[in-house]
């Protein structure tokens, strides 16, 4: 058995350096409310639909016929499918962390039992997947541009990391696996070997990770070699171009995120981690430049980001058609990927306001309440009713459909179950002096300081309902709070002992000797706010969005009890028995009514709909 | 040698019944101006230019393949690249007719060679196609939903009318090809036979007009049953639906245009046929109601069709997004195939209304001045320049290229050629008592009406540069002339003998025993005109665009000197030394200056720019 640092922090990120240093599982654990109740869903039903559609589509089977010598008869699903048992193994090994279950847990059980079946499916040489260089198979590395070998690795690397940071004792084999394939790819994709890189990026941040968490210097400096050959056309030029797979240009020498935009985020946080592993400030401060470009120009309000159904990318700067608004649900999370590693890196607000508003208008959308079915794209505006999926079916990614329980390419509902098994490990962070809040929700923090301080203290809010947000020191110490203060929520105001002060946009610090007891108290305004897009973004020119708190509103043919083409804005949106209602005018009738809106995330709830976030204004 | 029906027109379409009947090539004839000069240049340089890369890319060579046994080795191109030779022959036939090109010209010759590649390619049965049924190659109509086969057949078919209507005596062969793959057809997939359609509806509109031509009933019936077989789900789901290749509904019951734009409108016109030759009143009528709705709401201001670049496809009701218009010049040209055929049955000048709009702003925008490079896709609004296409490669569909010389689907460089060698026969039509003049342009008309009476006018206009057009009889008779007043034209003014009336858009007749020398003159105005979009698109709310009688004009950043994205409209549209000029206020300068438009046909012919067509208003 071999045994890893055990004093890192269970979480999926822990760079080496950087300003603020991650709290992982069980040093943030949330307990109530939104996330809560996501979080609650996401273990006990969206992890148990997913293992039973990876068994019965057959994706799970293809590692028994691997094992059996029986492929390539009988494979199933796509190229990428073992990627998917990658990240239901990610998800599943957090969720243990998240519960703290033992090893007799039924979880703990399952999470074996699947490892153990593609154990049993890696070549001697390390080499696992079910889709190549076995007879009748096309050769290892022969497709680069779409056999997404290292992306699947990839997977398989961030896996093991989540159980190596949650469980680095166990016995189960998972991170050993992991470690023969990322020996096998440096000598495959080192120096002197193949000049590679895989058309799906992902192989980078898995590498960087797994090399952090078991201390390999060469599998980071192998997601260096990775991140430096991007954009020398080592791919095949095709329909899209390279900047499909970001090989159109060094990644140093981009100005924004483009192509495939799960690809390019997946990219920009393996290269974000590569920077700050090798000191590459050059490297840092080209990916925070063109995070602010992607952000500025070619991110939905939401948080959503793609707009090209064809080929799942960004488009041009200022090109968010709302109502061809692709964004992916797993574009959305390697988004908040990208975001949470420059956030450690640098500690500037901005990253978790993106975060925080692609958690609540893209993860928290793609799901049904019952955690069973989801949206693999988020359009803005939906001008057919949807119709419902067939549950037994697998759905297509962009379909007319509502939330499908499971697609052909099914990354989506995997991804979302281990950001949210995850998601205690993106909420707060340290630094030498203290500690800084990036997201609100209930629950506990208990941390210590690099100087042996115990910083412990209790988050109560009903956020985002509410903007109050209370918290109590739950034991004595000397040491500064640092609370992010979103950039909508002009007005803020902070409590502390009693006395009260304004709270810029940006971020709030409280520093003193706290007693146990003592209280904070945030109020961040969550009135329903009216705003305007950038002139320059000529789909949604002469309209407005209705938001409160972090949440994107939206306008429901159910609500309007019209077509919600027919909707024109007539006021100002009020809040009225725990809603915001709108008056709008029905542009057919010409008749004004106060409509209530509801949270994008929430939207196609109540059956088919037609649905829009943009409301014009005349 | 076999003699066709040599009196009937020497036109694309030639119903049996309907309200008007076309006048072929030889009728009329286009001598100067806007259409004349892009007729010249696809004579002397577009079939050239085709027909080298025809043969540069192997897909001629398919044929020879074929003949000597060697397939599938070597074949090259895609599965639908037979269909392009037919498109090609189809182009050249008409340009021999419209030229009346004697047998010894280079054209014939050509056309002859070609003829007797795709002749020593039939299999004895009848069968033509270079991609199926061969040891080594998947059976015959094995994949419907993509092989193309009987696409491929019915352009063969109506390069074979081209043929039969303009050189029915002529012993190359080609109608003979064209009559033994038809009668396969009937025998494969008549009734009893394999109930399939095609994946690309085609060979509907090839049958119908073949059976036409050669007066074979069957083959008119052939063309129903495919017709009458569409919706019923024989062909497979597919991840955009079976709406993709119209098999979702079927084609009465349906309500507008869907899926694929191209195969919806070549099925419609297919369709229109069908309804014209069983007297099926209820399923012409559901046409014309499926193409108001389709104009309406789905159709840009260009008269483009399909906003989705994905699937090629008419997005929902109002979704029309000027950045992402596909607007594919193919889809265009069906379009026109579509209309024209309703023109002809109903007699109604909308029709030919969206027929002019189309041609002006989508068949005359794909090719280079040089004919040899075309816009296979026609954005409405271009954010990011082009990039000149590389002239030895064939390009992608939709490429941020300028006009291409090739792609590697190349359907649109033939189908542009095939209509403009065509194009006389689009102009007029005549019924038991007179001429109707759809279509502006220098040229001559000559007919005879079915009770002997000799019409011949000529026209002389600078259309559309200049909205004056001059019609001078050239032989005594008594008739109704009747002329379009296009829709735009609120104003129009005719001059008859001296005596001037207003003219009402839709149709003006004037009937009365003409003199030879008698002059009739119509002035339509042609004042630039700025127009406001149904407020139900979302994606140009707030913008303007302005006209210039037929033509949709652009705003180009190398006359503004600034991007486009800039620009916001500052004032009315003035007419200045013969260009349109815009005041336009600079977003970015706040600085407000007069900016030459160009007509859209014309956008990007001096290097790469940024252009808008829809200009925002504030």
């Amino acid at each position: 058995m071999t045994m890893y640092d055990t004093t890192a922090p269970a979480a999926p990120v822990v760079p080496t350096r950087g300003r603020l240093r991650p709290l992982g599982l069980g040093e943030v654990t949330i307990t109530d409310g939104f996330w809560a109740r996501r979080q609650r869903v996401n273990g006990e039903a969206t992890l148990e639909h997913i293992e039973s559609r990876l068994e019965s589509e057959g994706w799970l089977g293809n590692f028994d016929l691997a094992a059996s010598g029986k492929l390539p008869a009988g494979r199933r699903g796509r190229e990428f499918a073992d990627s998917e048992i990658y990240k239901y193994l990610e998800a599943v090994a957090w969720e243990i962390g998240r519960r703290d279950a033992d090893a007799s847990s039924p979880l703990e059980q399952r999470f074996r039992a699947i490892v153990a079946r593609v154990a049993a499916a890696q070549e001697p040489d390390g080499y696992l997947n079910t889709n190549f260089g076995r007879p009748g198979q096309r050769e290892r590395w022969s497709d680069l541009e779409w056999g997404h070998e290292l992306y699947c690795l990839g997977h398989l690397f961030q896996a093991a990391v989540a159980r190596v940071r949650t469980r680095p004792d166990a016995d189960d084999g998972l991170i050993e696996i992991a470690r023969r394939a990322a020996e096998l790819v440096c000598r495959e994709f080192g120096i002197g070997g193949r000049e590679g890189i895989c058309g799906h990026a992902e192989v980078e941040v898995g590498l960087a990770e797994l090399g952090r968490a078991l201390g390999e210097r060469r599998f980071v400096e192998q997601a260096a070699l990775f991140v430096e050959r991007h954009g020398r056309g080592s791919l095949r030029d095709i329909e899209w171009g390279r900047k499909y797979y970001q090989d159109d240009t060094p990644v140093r020498d981009a100005d924004a995120l483009r192509g495939h935009a799960v690809r390019a985020n997946y990219l920009s946080a393996g290269a974000s981690d590569v920077a700050v592993e090798t000191d590459d400030d050059a490297l840092l401060s080209s990916l925070r430049r063109q995070w602010d470009r992607t952000v500025e120009r070619r991110t939905y309000i939401t948080g959503g980001q793609g707009s090209h159904h064809q080929d799942e990318a960004f488009g041009d700067d200022w090109e968010l058609p709302a109502d061809r608004a692709y964004s992916e649900t797993c574009a959305g999370i390697g988004s908040i990927m990208f975001s949470w590693r420059l956030l450690l890196a640098t500690g500037e607000a901005a990253y978790a306001d993106l975060i925080e508003r692609t958690l609540f208008n893209v993860v928290a959308t793609s799901p049904a309440p019952d955690g069973k079915a989801f949206y693999y794209a988020n359009t803005l505006h939906q001008r057919v009713p949807g119709i419902p999926a067939d549950p037994s079916a697998t759905s297509s990614r962009a379909s007319s459909s509502l939330r499908a329980p499971w697609f052909e390419v099914s990354c989506c509902p995997p991804n979302v179950a281990r950001t949210f098994a995850s998601l205690d490990a993106y909420v707060a962070t340290a630094d030498d002096d203290g500690v800084q809040l990036h997201q609100y929700a209930t629950g506990r923090v208990r941390t210590v300081l690099p100087d042996g301080r115990v910083v412990a203290f209790d988050v109560q809010t009903d956020y985002p309902a509410d903007g109050r947000v209370r918290i109590t020191i739950a034991q004595d110490a000397e040491f500064t709070l640092t609370m992010r203060i979103p950039t909508w929520a002009d007005g803020a105001r902070l409590v502390v002992g009693g006395a009260g002060e304004d709270a810029a946009p940006g971020t709030a610090s409280v520093r003193r000797a706290f007693r146990a007891g003592d209280v904070i108290e945030l109020a961040l305004p969550v009135a329903p706010r009216v705003t305007a897009p950038d002139p320059r973004v000529d789909a949604v020119r002469g309209c407005v969005v209705v938001e409160r708190g972090p949440e994107v509103l939206a306008l429901e043919s159910v609500d309007l009890g019209a077509d919600v083409g027919d909707a024109v804005l007539a006021g100002e949106p009020v809040e009225r028995d725990g809603s915001v209602v709108l008056p709008v005018r029905n542009r057919s009738t010409d008749s004004v009514s106060e409509v209530p809106l509801v949270a994008y995330h929430d939207w196609a709830q109540r059956g088919p709909s037609t649905m829009r976030v943009w409301v014009p204004t005349s």
